[in-house]
């Protein structure tokens, strides 16, 4: 073999095997910004009470999944259908706060998040944790499952 | 280009490019297999009361976390003695069932797995949900994030 397509054989080999670890830092950080934005976006439209655009956040489809203490809820559907009974208007819903996120990728097509939740409303507050799980597609990356446990209260 | 050299860069580049996308459900099925041995190892040492056992599901890292109404509990040492802490004995261990398992694989190195939970002991029985974010390491998959919900009591 003539040695300039060796050497350019073993360039294109080098560059399929080392390009995706050395670009998976950035990958991560943009996935992670991706992921952020999508709760940024969920915050602002709760605050302003627009369920629909809150539901934009989660997989369209029936197979998303929302996890708490009263069971499982399956569907973007049935999730909507949730929230608005028990959120039912715009003092119901009071001011949501995301806090502490945590992003952890997993691989390039997933990433786990954990973060806590605060609700202030005119008559109470709430809080608690959730992790989230989000998966990219192509309309971007999307919550397929939302598992939130409110605080334990205090008696 | 030689035509011969052509073709075998050809055939190169189309076993490089679709080979993971044939092998996928292959790969899915083994990570199945692979996360339910996982569940039933635990479940197996929690009913002979080997908490050290049960713990060898959980990767053994200070990041591994677990989240309930009582908050989270990171790394794997506290993780352990939380247990500890609430199921002192194999009395108060009772006997534990999983069901209703789904595994959801997220790429080739992670999973999402939803079930349910049972514990049965001698004065009381409890049971709840909980969502596992599994990953692949060089030791097998472990879990790296246990949310797990107690079923609203009734009053």
């Amino acid at each position: 073999m003539k040695s300039w397509l060796f050497v350019l054989l073993l360039a294109a080999f080098a560059a399929v095997t080392f390009y995706p670890a050395g670009n998976l830092h950035g990958e991560d950080e943009s996935s992670r910004a991706a992921v952020i934005a999508v709760l940024t976006d969920q915050q602002a439209a709760w605050n302003r009470a627009d369920v629909e655009a809150f539901m934009q956040g989660y997989w369209n489809s029936p197979d998303v999944m929302f996890v708490g203490a009263s069971g499982i809820t399956r569907g973007w559907q049935p999730v909507m259908d949730r929230y608005r009974k028990s959120y039912p208007d715009a003092k119901a819903m009071g001011h949501l706060d995301f806090s502490q996120l945590e992003v952890r990728p997993l691989g390039k097509e997933a990433a786990l998040v954990l973060g806590r939740f605060h609700l202030k409303r005119d008559a109470d507050e709430m809080g608690g944790v959730f992790t989230l799980v989000f998966q990219r597609f192509p309309e971007g990356w999307k919550i397929i499952c939302d598992h939130t446990s409110a605080d334990a209260k205090k008696p």
